[in-house]
């Protein structure tokens, strides 16, 4: 079943199918080449551009989504097994995702990390769940791990600006925040750069290290695709002759880091020394001024929107993969 | 016009009607025989299964639904008629209903009891509030009396087990829960065992008895369709050579009734006694190991995701009847 | 861009053409007129009414709606510029509305006033900023200053009920409530009565003056035509001779002025004194028996429910209008 839940359901080959496939569609249209289809929306956290891309990516292609918000308009729902339910999660997943199977044809799930644990996170506890309990095809909206779409979208933009991405110098650099945010969408940014064969540099401060099985994954990868990987906590020396400037705000690894470091938020200034031709991006929603300067946002550099129409045109690829494997729901 | 809000809209041959024509639709899909109505669904509680099954009856049949949660996306409604609105409630169910059926063609609603006054929720308040000022049909999602759709799909999921329904032996038995819920589930699963003619055997504990209208209406429905009913505080005695084990957990009729009886929980040991090819039924969502063992859950005697799959058969067979009477709507 | 975010976006002849399509298509539907349009609506408060009916006026078109519920489903927004997002605000209207744009075909939005600062309310701050970012067709769901889409529907009800508007004297009278309401209502009954050219008398207790910004526009488009206002404290003297009552409850401009002058609150002895074809109207909600008495909301002089069935056929108009000059999203 083609599942998509990380990087690695798709592979290097897969990747550049997805994207072959999505650039000619964005050029041309594809019709309604998922009439009948019905994809189920499990929403265990809010969402703007993942739920309204993934509507439209099935509205466009002649189907329909049905949204649940976990929690709001739905039960909340269990994903632990052997546990007795004695507490506030009034179904078990084990349950509720056969019996969405029965009623849909496609599953796309958003369910983040609730920052407790962080190894537990980088299993992907709840996607990997479903995955298990699943008889139709699962995409992720963004897990604890692994944003896919993100990482996908992200590659996309990069293609449409620089063609072909072996061997591009990309720079993932921490940012600012008033939270500690989850890894997922770094996560995805790293793994998906490394999958495409770009010269990957990632920047953060001291004890903001991203995960270790990330990090492995990384560089299994790194040797099948020719990419590299360099870590730096000199957020200059990273961005020396990058094509790409892709700041996030993440969590610390380590308890009291301080996530308000100001001389971290990108600005037109950390332009200098990049290629001229360098690019900002940004998985959104950012907040200005203190992730991302305004002026940066606003400079002729920014992909950010350009990068969230993407999600549209990667999307309705994995939908229409997972769609025509599987047709027999009811 | 054709509501339903209890099993007394349909009655017996209305029943046999509905579950035949489920049946031949399960078989063999009707294609858009919903083309171009739209069902508002009210919602006063959430839905997982109902949201997605009532939606996709109208997707499926080239319709539309439109999903309203009251007090969260809308206004809360006043249900109530005669008095002075400066509370927390904003509308009238006496403007609302009367608007929303200028723009639809068919409502669906749901409205739990609120566990304050039962004789009352035995009048169905909401629902029967909102049969006086519909002018399109009202389908329930479950009132606090009944929950016809979940007592229709019971029927058709023993039906598709053992065949003619009149004399089966089923036992619909009390179970604990961590809080008293609403008695929707078993009534309905009562009035329909009892519409259907089955031999129903009813276990609970003392403090738990159904309320007497129900009962009242049982007995009443028994002598029509030839239906026993027997009840007992012996759940071993319910489930001898009885056919399906039905566990639900409700509230007391006694302040005080413990709701934590362990022993009334159902395993696998519980099928002792029982016919060989007695199945396990829950209209879900079922909390594991508290209401129902995970190893009875987890076994082959389980039919709650059928169950729960036939909410859509018989939903797409009542939203038919209500629509092809009435189809005037913007 | 055909957007609608106040009256003045249409004008006097504007309002014409769509009054007149509406009735149009009210008498004959229009069939698929947005076959493959998407609209998307983004709600910062919540809605009956208006979610219903724009949702169905896509439907019925052949079109469909995407619904986002603004710090519910998705992300908080921030709609002023230059400030530094550190608080609750997690994305910027400077990224969200582009998004969006790139996706849908349409937007709707609906902002009230938060109650904090009455002249920023009249700048329609956040519908504005909307407007100024967005790349396809916005039209207001009610905003903080003006809900467009309901003084269309009353100037349509009230066509209805008496032909040609010119000169139609027509009561707009404040009423009591439990606490202060927003201003877009009667802002926009009295602007669009003005632009229809009634004769408007505006009726409140002392304290409750609508805002400057809008008695000088409405002087201003009287002036052009032909329509007058006068404005008294003498409810009785203001209902003399006139064909509408339309209460509505709104929020004091001086502190401490009484919002519960039950003597304000609209019976059947208030239409002593109207005209014997007297029509009883209200946007709704409606609290019974504190805004309106139950006894004329029961009457049949009341249009309130034909005042909202109107709301869907002027909106499909400005749909479709809006949709036809812009076809180019994905």
């Amino acid at each position: 079943m083609n599942h998509v839940i990380g990087i690695h359901d798709l592979g290097p080959s897969g990747v550049r199918q997805v994207l072959d496939q999505a650039a000619d569609w964005k050029a041309q249209s594809p019709g309604e080449h998922l009439k009948g289809a019905v994809l189920g929306m499990v929403f265990f956290n809010p969402s703007l551009r993942t739920r309204t891309s993934f509507e439209l990516a099935m509205l466009r292609g002649g189907g329909h989504a049905i949204v649940l918000e976990v929690g709001a308009g739905t039960w909340k729902l269990e994903s632990r097994e052997g546990v007795i339910m004695d507490g506030d999660k009034t179904e078990h997943l084990k349950e509720a995702i056969p019996v969405l199977c029965r009623y849909v044809d496609l599953l796309a799930v958003r369910s983040f990390s609730d920052g407790t644990d962080e190894d537990l996170d980088h299993t992907e506890p709840v996607l990997e769940a479903i995955r298990r309990y699943a008889t139709v095809p699962v995409i992720s909206m963004e897990g604890a791990r692994e944003h896919p779409c993100q990482g996908l979208a992200d590659l996309l933009t990069m293609r449409e600006n620089f063609g072909d991405l072996k061997g591009l110098p990309v720079t993932l650099t921490w940012a600012p925040h008033i939270k500690p945010l989850p890894k997922a969408v770094p996560n995805s940014f790293l793994l998906s750069a490394i999958t495409a064969g770009c010269q990957v540099r990632l920047a953060h401060p001291p004890g903001f290290e991203l995960h270790e099985s990330v990090l492995a994954q990384a560089a299994a990868l790194a040797a099948e695709t020719g990419a590299t990987l360099k870590t730096t906590q000199d957020q200059a020396a990273a961005l020396a002759g990058s094509a790409v400037i892709y700041p996030k705000a993440w969590g610390p690894t380590v308890a009291g880091a301080e996530l308000s470091q100001a001389s971290w938020c990108p600005t037109i200034a950390h332009l200098n020394g990049m290629r001229a031709d360098a690019i900002l991006m940004h998985c959104l929603p950012v907040r200005r001024d203190l992730e991302v300067s305004s002026e940066l946002l606003d400079s002729p550099h920014s992909r950010v929107v350009d990068e969230a129409e993407n999600r549209f045109h990667v999307q309705r690829v994995l939908l229409d993969r997972a769609y025509h494997k599987k047709e027999n729901s009811l």
